[in-house]
């Protein structure tokens, strides 16, 4: 089948590749429709490797994915061919215990497209487990639903917060990681969300289409206690760590009320320096957060209430056909772009 | 000063009257300039009683109110002369261990405003706990702030049923309190609300107001699974019960999910059978409410942040000089009717 | 094989019988060593079904187990040959929806030891899923590994009521479960632990075995307010409902402090009627509970650790040979006695 | 009255001093029996001050305390004259928003006793707020009832734990607030708790007390996972932080389990390095904790009912005659010993 295949670190190409695709009872088969780019694409494409993970053999990209079922297993019953859907790109062992325990994204045996050796899904097929796979409604888009996989991070990381309606949420990092936190604290019932970043063109982003939901705070010219203050807000209940800079975490605890609660979801690189006798003098909380778990039907459900809109995320679109040059674009991507979605149409 | 005074069950007039009025270091003194006229009010009027609590002696009516700072106590800092305001009306004992537990609601002890022999707000001045007034922003006006205390026992249900984004979730009875609930539910993260009614006026509101917030289920000429099945819904994970009739406890577990979550907030008159196996099959939990606690600034900052649409509520306004009239239409008050608005102006 | 098998309602016999017995790389193979008698396994003697759950062929008895690997799937890590381990009797579809939201025991496809049509596991042999059986540690008795199956109905319990240490918490009916809900909540926190029976021969073996962690209350000739009152409570913080009678429910909110829970254990054979307002004042909180789930290593541990003592609990043992005449004397069982246990001697 | 003051740095005596003791309608009138000696009292003596807090004016030392009720304000209904209790140091504004929320322990205005400027309670009658004094039940003993301070932040860690039943506790720091944090975990539900230190004296004392209950790891001969690993522990659900040093976070995560929670009680001199992405890897949730709060009945009930055995950690008596004597000895104290104990009796 045709695909867009990293071959090494450097070096994209779209050809045919063999691969195994045995349909088990509880699987169906996906023609892929819509696939976004992500980060950890790029991450490997450039670099070949993203900590252990180290791409040593052809590893087809893509897990950000909706598409339309092609063949349902026997077992499967939520599912028909035909059904449009989208698809939660890591698969655990489902017997072990962290699954049972309801944690399954923190299985140690967990499978995830376009994580070395483990092939991705921008292909003309790919066979996945039913339990998985996510029926989109008529009025969710297959854009929409290849979007599901980066707004379950921040859905998962307000989850995590365990939100009161009319907290106060600040989110730290404006990037798409950034973004979806702040969308999703808001359909989360925060009643208000600040989003910081020294990136302009971001905070642009945000201002041109969250107008009124989100409030951009430019950390080159304000102050966040400023903005703050302008609305009002004297500390939030909620902040969301989301821009993997150590600098994000100096003081963060003064913006916090007593009792408040930090979601760590960037990822820095290395330790990072905690004022641990701040935070216990408000009894903060932390909470970490890796990928998501049992949230891809409540994204989709938000998105089709309009609640969750997340459409302006994508910001430029390119046919499959195009595959090697959108990842050259996305690696070197300008600020003023958020999300490039790819069409599947080998 | 100027009030008006329910004299004894049945009988209502607008005179002076004196009341004790002292202000301590932590209160303020508050002129109302809006109050609205609940059920509780209504059903002293009517029947002189609500349980033990039985009108006795004349006292002034009213407990859901906004209005002007006049004057601040010397130990109160949030608050100054002019502020516009809206008050919680239960008093508790501040040092009872159900106070520093975080739950001052259940203080035996509590004061509440126009709860025999304790008078309400419906006067020229009243004297209150600073620590129990809440400044408005400037975008709330009095109405909403006067609606402020029936929202929040909506409020207070949606924070006991510890939503998750993405919840759906079904409110029995479309009364005030039942569209408060569907509302507060909405603005905490569900996707999806239904509220079932058997009065088609109360639906009729909600879908002339609500479209596409709160799906309304007429059950005189729908099935709630019908409904619920014509908008992808199997079950629900959270369930309102606010209508107080014991017909809503039957079947009730046939619309939850496993692992799902009742809200009691309607009060029936005596006790209601419930189905304990089929609770157990689901694992099903029931939270119950009683009033409100620490929720005033929440929705507070819900409605200033345009999440919580509570204008339509307000479907006739009377002068306070026209407090009898009020009260008498309120006693009889037709289903098209939702909430009836005192402006003060003695 | 050999297995004590009830052919039908009323006829137990000793036999030898055909079962399926596949190992798949997930599963072991077991020789159970002890097989404790439940009140189901008695219920299906006695009556031929519970509820739906009807006996049509004939059924192997048992599901409370403890055991011997003695073969070991491809995939299955944690078991050798010769461990000494207990099992867990009821085996979810591990794909569903529940089991990937943590639970399994909510899943409506588990197929359950014991339940027609489902065999259970007082027999020579048999196959089960290496995820749900447990290795028991060398100082846990196989009697004790047997007895993890009710304990973790106890346990399930006290973990729903979300104990906080030093809680207090009453158990109306000290059947089996009554009692290993009292130890669980004794085990898990609670300072003070109160069960209340009409039965004298059970409260006489609670204070027998259990003298100064679990205080009696005979209601035949005390008011459990004046016990409660002997010890210093005026109220509890929790109460778990383990007795299955309605008149368990009257009143009961008397007996608990303002924001208490209550754990419905007991399953009444109709619906019960329920004072909600007297919930309400309270703010009561009820949890259900359905079984169990991730548990058996907790019960594990804590048995171990010798804080939770359940030696007492097995009152009489029959050999297998003699499995007809221990489910004969299990179905008159006097108050005396507890659990019957079954070594498996074929 | 008579007192234990310390008059600056390094200078204490036992002498008269004048305190303002009015006895408000909220009140009791205490005359304390036992007060422990707290590091923070022997931190003042020597350095003059904790952070901020600057000893200017002669202070009287102590905090844990026990005593007898002398005189009761006229709204206090649950003390009497005679009433052996124990008193909780740190009086909050009663009115503020973090004490309604039920978290006084975190309102910026708490007053706490020997925290310059206020006064401690080492003298002859102090004077509280009867809803911070706790009446002692007849088997607890004055020296306990001193106990119950210190021992409060140990419970205080095990319920932010939020531990259910059969968990695992790793304890870093054994000095006297990570061993009343051990015992904490043990009474409430931990089915085994460690504790690491690099003080044999301190190991030796957990041993020889809490032998079976506790298991200690000298850091300086052994290794935490092979001790762990011994007790078939592989990883903790929850790791208590009492050393305040910064190595004890090195490696952190890999002794939980995924789902796993930090509790920071230690006070470390300055920043810490935490490695983040180890903590998303297993979504460990860190909790941080200031005194305590709502925690002195439960941690009382405990030690009545014999689930806390905290009278081993009294090593030594003085009387307060002696108590320049006590202190002197408390800044040089060997690591033998664990609490000293002065008995009023000026």
């Amino acid at each position: 089948m045709k695909a867009v295949v990293l071959e090494r670190k450097g070096e994209i190409s779209l050809r045919d590749i063999d691969v195994e695709d045995v349909l088990s009872p509880d699987d169906v088969r996906i023609k892929p429709v819509a696939v976004g780019i992500c980060g950890s694409d790029v991450h490997y494409y450039r670099e070949g490797n993203i900590g252990d993970f180290v791409v040593r053999d052809p590893m087809i990209l893509g897990h950000e994915a909706s598409g339309v079922v092609t063949e349902v297993g026997s077992r499967v019953r939520h599912l028909k061919v035909g059904d449009r859907v989208c698809m939660e790109p890591g698969i655990p062992n489902f017997k072990s215990t962290e699954t049972l325990e309801g944690m399954y994204n923190l299985d140690p045996e967990v499978v995830f497209w376009a994580t070395p050796p483990v092939h991705g899904c921008l292909r003309e097929s790919v066979v996945h487990p039913g339990s998985l796979t996510f029926k989109l409604p008529d009025n969710v888009t297959f854009h929409e639903g290849a979007l599901v996989e980066p707004v379950a991070i921040g859905m998962h990381s307000a989850n995590k917060a365990q939100i009161s309606s009319g907290d106060t949420a600040l989110v730290m990092g404006a990037g798409t990681i950034g973004i979806v936190t702040a969308l999703a604290a808001g359909s989360s019932g925060c009643s208000k969300v600040f989003i910081a970043d020294i990136k302009k063109e971001k905070l642009d982003f945000v201002r041109r289409h969250y107008q009124g939901k989100i409030t951009p705070i430019d950390l080159k010219s304000q102050s966040i206690r400023d903005v703050m203050k302008g609305e009002d807000v004297d500390a939030v209940d909620i902040l969301f760590e989301a821009s993997g800079s150590a600098r994000a975490y100096e003081g963060m605890t003064e913006y916090l009320k007593p009792g408040g609660t930090v979601v760590l979801i960037g990822m820095p690189s290395g330790p990072v320096p905690i004022d641990v006798v701040a935070l216990q003098a408000k009894e903060i909380s932390i909470r970490t957060i890796f990928r998501y778990v049992n949230i891809y039907p409540r994204v989709i459900n938000l998105i089709s209430s309009g609640k969750l809109d997340v459409k302006p995320l994508v910001t430029k679109t390119y046919s499959s056909r195009q595959g090697v040059e959108a990842f050259e674009y996305a690696a070197t991507l300008p600020d003023s772009e958020i999300k490039i979605m790819i069409d599947v149409d080998f």
